[in-house]
C-alpha cells in the first residue's frame, strides 16, 4: 500500500474492492485493483492528468490499499461501513473493483451522507435487472437496488446498448435516464449538487478493452468516456471503476485505460476541491 | 441447428455457408458460421437488440444450419438454388459466410425474385476485380459479377479504402457508389425498394476485428455499421455477413461483432415485416 | 449437422453438449462444440490420425450435432436419457462439452450399460469436491457423485497436480488413482475390460492450451495426452473432451488441440470395432 | 532491398533507421523498418493510396534499405549525413525508425536546405523533455533539441495527451502549438511553406496500435491520422514513421498501421511532385 | 497488503521489490510482484502445493506487500538493509522482483548470515556480464557481483542457453557450475548446507512465459522448473523470482506460472522448517 | 542488406525468399525473412550459439539478402539458378523462407553439386503430396518432385503427424524414412556425407510458434529440434528455414524461434569448415 498523502484523512481516498462473487460469466475482476495501481505508476507513462494537475506531486489523495472481505455473505457490510468510515473523514472515495455489484454498499454509505446524490453511470448495461439468476445482487443489479432504495435523486446512464424489456421496465419504474448508444453520447451532461460516478470498463468498445468479461460491441471510444469526465457539470464527489478483468486481457492494454479513468477522476477531484 | 421457428417456413432464415476456397491471402472463413452462432447465444449477453426486439422471444426467425456444399465446382448453384428454395417459401434469407464469394449467388437468386434490387455493401474493398489471380468467382470479385449481369439497380458502397484503378474503372463502368473512408461516412442512405446489405468483417478498422484476413487500416467502427443497419432508408429484404475468420481471432472479439450485427439485422427485419 | 454416416445407427458418435452452467470461474464452454467441429474440418489439415485410419474416409461414425438443452434443472436428466438412448442404439458416444460437469450425466448412462467401467481421467484437478460453492453438480465434482454412486469399477487419473486435502481424503475414500504430475505420467496404463476416457483441456500446460478457465501450470504437453489416448491398454467405449473455452482462445490454437484428441479418439474407437 | 525507382536520385527516398538505443521504457523499435517494409508489400492489400496514385507503378520513390549505423555515439552524425546526402540528390526522404530519438538529426538536416521549416508533429507525447533519465537524446526529448536548436519556424503537435508541467513551460518557451486530445483533433492545420511530417505510432489508441512501447489511452484513431496526412495545407517534403515495436505486436496489426501511413505519406509526396 | 501470518515474524517473509531499473531491453517487472500476489490468490485455482501443505491454511509464512523504494541509487542499500531486518528476525525471505538486478542485495543480505551459501539459480541466462551497457548492476549482471565478492560457496546455474565467451570466462573465473540447456536438465542437483534459490522466469521457454523481456528459446517446461523446486537436496533458506514483466503477458499465463512457483517454494520452505 | 563477411565469397550465405504463393491456406511467409533477420539481431539476445561460437564476431557468413523475384512462374529457375550461382562461388548457402516449395528449386541446386545428397527435414507434414489442390508445386509437395526427381540418396523426416493414405504410398514409393511423433524423436541420427537440413516451423508445437499457417498440435518442442541441429551425424552443407509466418505471430515469439534455430545452424555449420 503506497501513501501518497501526508495526513492521516485524504481528501480523496482510493480504495481496491478485490470481490467479484456477484459476476454472472467469468471472475477475475477481484484481481483487478493492484493491476490498475501498477499500470497507473508504469514508467512507461507520467502522472500528470489532462487538466494539468500531477497527482504524483498534488499529495491530497492516498491509495488505502485493498479492502479485506473476509466474508463473502457479509461483503456488502463490510464495503458499506469501510465506505462509511473513510467518508466520516471527510475524505472523498474512489473504489477500484472487482464486478459492479460492490456500487451498491458502496453508494449506500454516498446515499447517507448526501441526501440528494446524481449518479452518472457508464456502461454497456443498464444493470437494472430486479434479479440475476436468483442473485439480487448480481453485478447486473446493483441499479436496481439501489433506485429501489431511493438512494439517488437522478440516475443518468450513458453508452447503454443492452436494455431488453425487463430492464426498460425498471428503468421507466425508476425514472432512470438512459442515454443508448445508438442515440450517441450526450453532447452535455449537467447535474446540480453533488454527482457520483460509475464506470464499467465494458462500457468500452471491446477493441479498447479487451479485459472485460461480456464483450458488447458498438460501444464507446476511451476519449469519450474521458471528454465525459471532463466535462459533466456538477460536483464530482465519489466514484468507482470496476469490471476490469486481467485475466482476460492483452499486453495490459486494458490496465493502462483503467488507470487512465482513475487518474482523470482523481485530478477533477483534486480540481474541484 | 436450432430451431428457433415454431412454423415450417419463418419470416426470416439464417443460413450457414462454411465456404471458403475463393479466399485469396488466408483461409478460415468457413469456421464463421458456427462461431458467429455460438456468440450470438453466449451468456455474456442478451438476445434484445437495440430497436427492442428481442430476438430470443419473437420466433419468426430460424437458424437453418448450415448449407452442406459437396463440391467446390458446383458451390455457387448450391447456394443459389438453396437460397432460391427458402425465397421461394416467403422467408427473406440472412446468409453467414464464408468468404465475399459467396454474396453473387446469393444475391443471383434475390434478383430473380426482386427485379429492383438494391445492393448497401460495406466493406473495405470494393470486390469489383474482373478477376483475381484468374479466378473471377474470386472473393474480390462477386460485385464484378453482380454488376455485369446486371443484377443490381444499385450498388451503394460505404468504408472502401483500397480502390485502385482497375476497380475504380468498374465502379465508373457499372455506375458503382463508391463512399470512400476518406470521405467518411454518408450520413444518409436512401434507397426506393428493396436493399440487400452485405456487411464484410474487414469494413472494421483491424483494432474492432482482428480476426480477419484482410487489415484495412482506417476503417470504420463498430457503431459506425450498427448506425447504418439502423438508419438507412429503405426495405431490407435479405443480407449476409462474410469474412469473418476465426482462426485469427483474440478472445473471440470479432466473432461478438459478428453476432452483434447479425442480432441488429434481424432485429431490423423483424420490425419491417 | 454434418453427417458423416450412411446408417442409423453409426458405431460411433458425436454429441456436443453446450451446457456450462455449473462452472465455477469462467463460463464459455458452450461453446466449444461448433468450434472443435470446425477446427476438426479446417483446410489447414487432414482428416487420418496417427493410426493410419482416415476418418473423413470410415463412415461408421455420426456427428449427430448438439443436444438441446431446455431447462437448466433437468439438464443432467437429458444428457442421461439421450446418452442412454444412443447407447441403446448400439453405438458408442464422444461427447463434446461443456464443462466437466456433464461426465457425472453420461458416465451414468454409461454405468447402466457397462457393469465394469474403468474410467481414464486426464485433467489437472481430481473434481472430487463433495461440492464447490454449495453446488454438488459443480464442475469441480462429477467424480465425487460417479464415485458415490459406485459407477465406476476404477477411477484413474492422470495430470493431477491441483490436489488438496479434502479431495485427497475423498481420492482415498473412494480407492480413485491418482497420478499427480510431479511423479511424471504413467509410462504403462491398463484396464481390463471396458475404459471410459475424459479428457479435460486444462490437463495441459496453459501454453498449450490458452483457451480454458482454469491455468494450471506444470501441466501435460499435447503429445503426452495423445500418447495416452494411443497406448494405454484396454477397450475404449465411450469418451468426452471438456472445458475447451473458446472465448479465451488465441488463433484458434486450443479449438485445433481439441480437434485433434477427437480425431485421435474417434480413430482408436474405429480401431477397435 | 528493393528499388522501386529506375534513377539513381528518385524524387523521394525511404530509408530505415533501425536505432532504438535512445528508447526508455522498451526496445524493438529497431525491428519496426523491415517489418513495416513487408506489411507494405504484403498479398493481403495493394499499394494503391487513397489519392488514387498506385505507389507500385508511380516509380518516382525507392526504398533505399536500412543505414547502417556502427556505433551508438556516433549515430546521430551518421542519420545527419546520410540524411543531407540523400536531401542533396534533390531527393525527399521518409525515415522509418527506430525510436522517436531519430527525429532531431534527420530534422537538422533538413533544416539546412529548408530554412523556414515547418513541423507537423503527431505523438501521444510532446517530447520535449530537456533531458529523461539525463539522456538529452532520449526519444522523449527530440523537439526540445530541435526547437533549442530552432530549427522550425514552427512546430505543431496534434494528438497530445501526456503534457506535464515541464513540457508545458518547454512549449511555452519555444512556443510549440500544442493540439491536446481533450480538445479534439484540429479541423484544419495549414502552414505556408515546407512541412515535415513526424508520425509517432503511439499517437493512435492502444487499442488500435498494441504494437508500441508506450500505451497512452484516449489516442487518435488510424482515420483521423489518414485524415490529417491527406488534408493540411502546406508542401509536404520529408516525413519520419516511428517507434512501431514489433516485440508487443498482435498478429501484426500495428506493422499494417504503420506500412498504410507509409503509403499515404508516399502517395501525398507524388502527387505534390 | 494481506496478511497470512499470526506473529510479528513469520517463518517465511514475502516481500515484493517493484524495481526496474536496472532492465536492459523493457521496463516493466516492476508491476511482477502484485499481478502475482493476485495470481496466487485467483479463485481459479486453490493454496495447496504439489507436497500437499495448503499454505492458505498454514500461518508460518507472511507477505509483507512491498519494498517501497524511494531513490535508484540507493535501492541496492534499502533492499539489502531490508532484507538484513527480515532475516533478523529468523524469518526466511521470499523476494518477489522487479529485475535480476535485486538478486545481488538481496543475496548480500544473506551472505551476512550464512557462511557457506549455495546459489541454485535457474535462468535462460548466467547473468555473469562484468558489466552491460556500462552498468555493472544491470540485470544482466548480479552473479558476476556476488561471485566477485564471494557471498557464495557454490553457484549452479540451470536453463542455461545464451553463455558467450565473456561470461564464460567470468564462470570460469569464479568456479560457476553452468548446466547448459544443450546438456539437458541435470537429473539430481545436491547441494550442503544452506540453498538460495533464484528463479528467472525466462528460464521457461517463452511459449510457457510470454510475460517477458528477453525471449530465448529452447527453454525449460514449467514442470522442469516444479521438478526441481521440489527434488533438489539441501536446505532451502530463501529465494527470489524475478523477471516476470505483466506489459507483455496474455491473459495472465506468466502470472499464473509466476505464482505456481512461489506456492511450490513457500510450500517447500514450510516443509522443511 | 547487412554485410557480415569480409570477403566477397563468404564461407556461407544466408538467403531469404520472400515467396509464398505456394501456400494453401494462408498467405503470409513472405513476411518471414525480414522478420528472422531481426529478430536475430534483436538487442534482447546475443549472437553466441550453443556451441560456443560467436556468429556476431567469426565473420565467415554473409546475409546477402532477399532474391527478387519478379515473376511467379519463373520464380523456381530464379530460385534454383540463384542457389546455383552461390554454390559455384564455393559457399554453403542457408535460405529463409517463404513456403515450404522454395525447397524444392533449392534442393535441386544442390544435387547438381552433391551427387549423394541426405536431406533431414523435420516438419509436421511429410510434404509428399503428388499434388494439392492441382498444384503440383504446392507447399504440400516439394519432397514428391526432390524424390520423383531422385535428388536426394536419403530422404529422413522428423516431427511427422499428419501423413495420410496417399502420403504414406509415396513414402514407400521413394522410400523416405518417416519418423512419426508418435514413435518419438529419433535418438541418434547418422548420415554418411553431406546433408541438407529442412525445417518447418511448423514441426513445432503450435505453443511454441503460433506464427504458421498450419496448426498441428502434439509437437516438437524448441528443444528437440536444437538437439537434433547440434546432435545428427553427418556434414551439414545446406539449409533451409520456411513457413513462419509473421501475420499470425504473437510478441514476435515465433520470430524468436525462427532465429534461434538460424544461429545454431550458422554455428554448426562455421564449426564444420
Amino acid at each position: 500500500m503506497s501513501e501518497n498523502s501526508e495526513s492521516n484523512s485524504p481528501a480523496i481516498s482510493v480504495v481496491g474492492i478485490p470481490f467479484d462473487d456477484n459476476s454472472s460469466f467469468m471472475f477475475g475482476t477481484a484481481q483487478a485493483p493492484n493491476a490498475i495501481r501498477e499500470a497507473l505508476n508504469s514508467h512507461s507513462s507520467n502522472l500528470t492528468a489532462e487538466n494539468e494537475i500531477d497527482i504524483g506531486e498534488l499529495n491530497r489523495w492516498s491509495d488505502l490499499g485493498d479492502l479485506n472481505i473476509d466474508d463473502a455473505y457479509t461483503a456488502f457490510k463490510e464495503i458499506q461501513s469501510h465506505t462509511a468510515k473513510i467518508l466520516a473523514q471527510q475524505s472523498k472515495i474512489i473504489t477500484l473493483g472487482g464486478d459492479h455489484s460492490i456500487t451498491f454498499p458502496v453508494v449506500k454509505a454516498h446515499a447517507e451522507v448526501y441526501s440528494d446524490l446524481n449518479i452518472l453511470h457508464i456502461d454497456a448495461h443498464p444493470d437494472l435487472y430486479d434479479s440475476l439468476d436468483g442473485n439480487r445482487h448480481s453485478h447486473a443489479s446493483p441499479f436496481a437496488r439501489i433506485m429501489e432504495k431511493d438512494l439517488a435523486k437522478r440516475l443518468v446512464q450513458v453508452g447503454i446498448r443492452t436494455i431488453n424489456a425487463h430492464q426498460r421496465e425498471q428503468a421507466d419504474k425508476y425514472g432512470v435516464e438512459v442515454n443508448e448508444m445508438k442515440n450517441g453520447i450526450p453532447a452535455k451532461l449537467k447535474f446540480d449538487g453533488p454527482v457520483y460516478l460509475s464506470v464499467d470498463m465494458d462500457c468500452l468498445d471491446p477493441a479498447f478493452a479487451p479485459g472485460v468479461a461480456h464483450y458488447e460491441p458498438g460501444g464507446m471510444t476511451i476519449r469519450e468516456v474521458i471528454n465525459i469526465i471532463h466535462q459533466f457539470k456538477g460536483h464530482l464527489i465519489g466514484a468507482d471503476i470496476v469490471e476490469y478483468n486481467p485475466t482476460r486481457d492483452i499486453n495490459g492494454i486494458t490496465a493502462m485505460a483503467s488507470a487512465k479513468f482513475l487518474k482523470e477522476i482523481i485530478a477533477r477531484m483534486l480540481a474541484e476541491l
